[in-house]
């Protein structure tokens, strides 16, 4: 059935591109086949899920500075100099060092300090610690900035702010409901501060009700004072916000001893296959090698980086020369700083090189939906003349808008095309930023088809450029 | 940006339908909303995850025929009447009733009687069991009906026949892969014994390598010998395959006290809400209320049975007096006699009721692609005509052919249309038909996703006809 349609598509294709001359040099039949090959080869290959089945459980968690993301650098480097690419290198970038410590406690104690009730919570990447006392002191509930400010400092002055807004459930695609409550989890400590609070709680960014805390990056400015700030699980925030409402005057102890050490001297990992025409004009495809020091950085972003190698992977194993170069980029240091971005988007400014488009996967390894491209207008043209390409393999959402946090430094260099994979968000915030993003939440073939259709559109964007 | 693009989508379908007559008097901006107000409702609700919650984890699996298949007909029934209604009852359907009897062995021993592997085999159902004392006998490994043809009766008799095909991992829709394999566990068994086997080993259904065996119906003939077939996990399949390679003698232990007992008395439950201006005219929403006797029938058929109640659910909770009257309908017996689908056809046609459209949901509980029809041209035009109001949720894919083994059989009655729900495909066969098709491995997005799309389509049928 889904043969038929994609032939039928493709029909629909060459017929509507008839009427393009531009695109009239384009073999539409024989690129179907290569993607075919391309699927083919993926869908059949396990190596990509065995190395990231070593990433996840031999390596494990690798935030930035640890020995562990160090080890991911050796590790990757290895991986990519056995594959004969043309090229494998580093590239230095300084890092951010923070240690989460010890396990946190989060406890609440009602206001008559006879009871309490343990509550899950974890550190946001960042923050500073509480001491080894920790702190104990009442709660203010909010569930936005606005509401913060209108409290004022009098409401706000020694206590903990707990930002509760959750999810927007009905969006439709995940990544908007955590676009819509993320800003709590950045911006809170800051707008707490200023208010004299002394720490704060942030509701995990997710649309489950669960009892595992999602860490995540936050920010502090100069000038205002660094208060520790910690995720509290879903179940944990609604447990909290119930018992407000009979208790106002409860108190929440918080104990952290995270703490940021001085920077750490790491690496983007870089392979590359070299352009057999246009060797000068890079497509880049990549992910983060770091990952939240929680879990196993499964999904976030072991399956990006996996992906990224077995695209070079698959135009080795199929033979296929590109055109243009290929340079897969394993990024250091997304999840709190993203310093390997920038560092590689300053090399490119500063070396003259001309990246024709750079491709992101840090969606997770789920099953394919689309590209989302920030390009210019002839840019998403050409993107959407490929899709009776794309389509047969679930590839319908072909977007405005959209990239990355590691290629998106990128933007403005000549007339780069940032493009973001979209695969199925619907589970990402289940692990996201967890100790259950680990290599068993990742099946296979939904990794293996994201891999292949990174690898479709690489292959497109080498022959006939973007 | 999906809402965007919906907008415009839905503008495109105006513009397009500007010039089709028949449906001017379709509101698009209207249905638009309503089909947002079915999402944004299934979305927010938990009920039905916590009904799929009972009916896995309370209740269990339910084989048709066992105390449990009885327990989720009273269950699904008290459920309906809950919920205020035109109509729930029971229509009667007599049921197979096969039991599994103690855990299956499977065991391989060497031809020297040295060594021996135990791998995990599932008696197929339907099976007739060893007798106590098991059967060992040589095994014959064959991928296809045509190489066990040639091999005939001198190599076949007294042997175990192992069919060994394993599914074609490059097609995208897994269930493509399955209809290429699973002859071999429907046919197996007479092919086999017409040739004087005494047994038969059939790789398990599933696009991984698994320890867990997929057990499934399978069939016997008149006049052929009955012989014990049972599903060797992929992982046995693959350590069978290599050893035989080996030792050509060995031999296979297997030991099953499964039987088939006198049929049992069954039902289909159904619920109804009545059309307010063509009452008569029946919009069927489906799923089986029966499973397979191990893990907890979670995504075959659980969260279709949830689905399909919770079409219901959605039009009592938002207010929606549907044209037509929906039909929520709890099939049993899908998994071995499809009986209750059968009933339910016939009474159907006995009673000169006209439906419209039946939709069956029975490929899990995963996020939605789209539909497939089996009725005619103008019936598939007409559902194109709906993409535009379906696309935004991920119902890209409105496939010609389609259905469902319950819905099937009301095949030629008037016009019906045949419609199977799609969801995607890719981790279906990680769980089908094991131990491990259990309420964990059900996302509540994913699964709601599914039961609003069908509230949709139902909801288009029930305004438009078809």
């Amino acid at each position: 059935m889904l043969l038929k349609n994609s032939l039928r598509n493709i029909m629909a294709g060459v017929a509507m591109l008839a009427a393009v001359p531009a695109m009239a040099q384009q073999n539409y039949a024989s690129d179907s086949a290569t993607i075919r090959k391309i699927y083919n080869n993926a869908l059949t290959s396990t190596k990509s899920y065995e190395d990231l089945r070593y990433l996840t459980k031999k390596i494990g968690a690798r935030l930035s500075g640890s020995p562990q993301a160090a080890a991911a650098v050796e590790w990757s480097r290895q991986l990519m100099e056995e594959m004969n690419l043309d090229r494998v290198y580093l590239q230095e970038v300084m890092v951010p060092h923070w240690v989460r410590g010890d396990k946190e406690i989060g406890r609440i104690y009602n206001s008559k300090q006879v009871g309490s009730l343990d509550v899950n919570i974890a550190a946001l990447g960042g923050s500073v610690g509480t001491g080894e006392q920790g702190l104990s002191a009442e709660v203010v509930e909010v569930k936005s900035f606005e509401e913060l400010e209108k409290l004022g400092k009098k409401n706000v002055k020694g206590k903990i702010v707990f930002f509760n807004r959750p999810f927007d459930n009905t969006e439709i695609v995940t990544m908007r409901a955590y676009g819509g409550a993320v800003d709590q989890r950045g911006g809170g400590p800051v707008a707490a501060a200023k208010l004299g609070a002394v720490g704060v709680l942030v509701r995990s960014m997710t649309n489950d009700i669960q009892d595992v805390p999602h860490t995540g990056g936050t920010r502090y400015a100069d000038g205002v004072e660094k208060i520790p700030a910690a995720a509290i699980s879903t179940k944990g925030a609604e447990q909290l916000s119930s018992l407000l409402k009979n208790d106002p005057n409860l108190k929440f102890h918080m104990r952290m001893t995270s703490e940021t050490l001085p920077d750490v001297l790491s690496y983007n990992v870089i392979g590359e296959i070299r352009g057999t025409e246009k060797p000068d004009e890079i497509i880049v495809v990549g992910g983060h090698l770091d990952s939240w020091d929680i879990g196993e950085g499964a999904h976030d972003d072991g399956t990006g980086v996996m992906q990224s190698i077995e695209v070079l992977r698959l135009f080795k194993d199929l033979g296929i020369k590109p055109k243009r170069t290929i340079r897969a980029v394993m990024f250091m240091n997304e999840e709190n700083g993203t310093r390997g971005g920038r560092k590689y988007a300053e090399e490119a400014k500063a070396k003259g090189e001309k990246h024709v488009a750079a491709i992101e996967s840090d969606e997770g390894g789920f099953t394919p939906r689309g590209f989302g491209l920030t390009g210019n207008e002839a840019q998403y043209a050409k993107l959407l003349t490929w899709k009776p390409l794309l389509a047969p393999y679930g590839l319908h959402d072909l977007e405005k808008g959209g990239g990355g946090a590691d290629i998106n430094p990128l933007k403005g260099q000549g007339s780069v095309a940032l493009i973001g994979y979209l695969p199925d968000s619907q589970r990402y915030f289940d692990y996201h930023h967890t100790e259950i993003d680990v290599f068993e939440n990742v099946n296979r073939r939904e990794m293996q088809l994201g891999a292949a259709s990174m690898a479709s559109l690489v292959y497109l964007i080498s022959q006939y450029g973007l």
